[in-house]
């Protein structure tokens, strides 16, 4: 499992353009209170509205990692960003990475690594090695986001379900796969970056035996549907052992995304093949329910759409943005 | 894609135990062309009844390589074993292994193939990176063996049904997906051994375009009904496009081997199961038939297995070991 050294140093470049930032606004959004501060260089101009220090102050308050927040083309680093990472680095702090290249590939940071007694951490890329899944059912309660297709609301929807249980005073732990789950997190596992037999057993000790009445909840990948992930999504479903499904769709999508001949099937058809394929290692697996990225939809078109479906599935349907997650946190805590 | 220098030297090790030898076996009855001898320690008492060579008189015949067909015990290579890859490498050949440990842990045959010129090939470990799946409909015909479980007959019976195809004059070519496949074909893909998110895009590359008659015989993994190593074989699936699967299965398997909790569902809902999840990559997807171990059952009680099943599933029901494969190859050419 990786884990992260907060609190952290958010880095945006020299970006002009929120929509590079999403990594940074995400760490804002969802873990404010592990983040020191900002950090861009002269020539950028979005700004998170959090307090401005350079790399060395950062380290002298405390920071543990500077996190590039901001996504870069291409996988280069240019020389700017580097001077700023370097300066960090050379102030004790790990660099924490999302991209495709791994920090190791540029010597200036692998010195100033050494020097400094950080870590290089490339979040996309597995830290270490995993075993074989086990099967063996752990104590405490899992839930999953699965979805119909990629990029549709499944870390959006797990961290605002944690959230909601944390605030109802249950006990419960986002669980991490993907790059930015992991920055807000402080740990977690890649999982589609994991070697094809150890998918499911990552997922397993990504979920560790925990109190009866904890819930981890689990931030899903791809879709059973991707013609080209659904390996991923399956090794995750089966290793997680999920005791509770939530679906997210995003209705604009009629197929899969970038894959125009694979139609998404209609939801009771996908909610039956989750469960069908989760009973495997979870025999009472349910879904609680639908989480729907409705940002296309107007009022009424979104009211009308969520009834209708509520009625053709007989389960909650929200939107985490519109609505809120407590239908879904509900049907969790049935007893 | 691996791809491996034949004519072979199978290496024997030392041993003194037929089994220990499965893979040097497997060479011999399913490539026997492409060997050109067997060679082992003076205290070895295993033999395949091949000529016997000296690695250095196996180079001068024209062997490309030299295969580890021997288990070795926690990965471990002997001195004595060493010493006989190197003098391989030192002649020029590659040396194959199917252990996990991989040769370059070894010094002296790091420094043996930089003088010979030849390679260290570690058939377990993949040797390139693959592409993330297009979903791309490639030309010509695909069947992929699937199984209940692990183990029990799927590389087997992709290599039977690929000579039959051949042997009805048939363009067909085995696709390996293991190591021991992968040393009898001399190329393919250890799947279980990809980065997760390119499984799916490692099975489309295995079975590239190819003439609308030809079939590629495709050598499943793992089994959807496997705890550990259901993603995988979901991403083969996918990849490969299957027209069509054959089910391997031995009755006397009641749940996942070394998964006890893990019940083995009536054939039928596997069938089922494995058409529902490659519907995904090709629609027109159908079993044609069902390939099982029998070696635990005397005649009278494998016939009544077998037509039991026959009727229950409208299947055709084979041992490639009793019965050859006629029905299969029969099904697949159908119009």
């Amino acid at each position: 499992m990786l884990v992260l050294r907060k609190p952290y140093l958010l880095y945006l470049g020299d970006a002009t353009v929120k929509s590079d930032c999403k990594t940074a606004f995400g760490l804002r959004d969802w873990c404010r209170s592990d983040v020191l501060g900002e950090w861009s260089h002269p020539r950028g101009t979005v700004t998170l509205d959090l307090p401005r220090l350079a790399p060395k102050e950062a380290a002298a308050r405390g920071a543990g990692s500077i996190v590039v927040g901001v996504a870069s083309t291409g996988g280069v680093l240019p020389d700017h960003w580097q001077d700023d990472l370097e300066a960090a680095l050379l102030a004790g702090m790990d660099a924490v990475s999302g991209m495709h290249t791994r920090l190791e590939s540029f010597p200036r940071l692998v010195r100033a690594a050494a020097v400094g007694g950080g870590r290089l951490v490339n979040v996309r890329h597995p830290g270490n090695s995993h075993q074989v899944a086990s099967g063996r059912k752990r104590a405490g309660k899992r839930v999953l986001t699965v979805g119909t297709d990629c990029a549709l609301g499944k870390k959006y929807t797990a961290l605002a379900i944690a959230r909601a249980l944390g605030g109802a005073g249950v006990p419960a732990t986002f669980r991490a796969t993907g790059q930015t789950g992991i920055m807000i997190a402080g740990s977690g596992i890649p999982i589609d970056a994991t070697i094809s037999d150890f998918i499911a057993g990552a997922a397993e000790e990504l979920s560790p035996d925990n109190a009866p009445d904890h819930w981890d909840v689990i931030e899903g990948q791809g879709s059973l549907y991707h013609p080209a992930y659904a390996a991923v999504t399956l090794g995750l479903l089966h290793g997680s052992q999920a005791d509770a499904i939530v679906l997210c769709h995003d209705p604009q999508r009629i197929t899969i995304e970038e894959y125009p001949d694979f139609p998404i099937p209609p939801l009771p058809e996908v909610i039956d093949f989750y469960l069908r394929a989760g009973r495997l290692t979870n025999r009472a697996i349910r879904c609680v329910g639908l989480s729907i990225n409705s940002s296309a939809l107007g009022d009424a078109a979104w009211n009308d759409y969520r009834h209708r479906l509520e009625r053709e599935l007989s389960l909650p349907v929200c939107d985490p943005l519109r609505t809120g997650v407590a239908p879904l946190v509900a049907g969790l805590l049935l007893p």
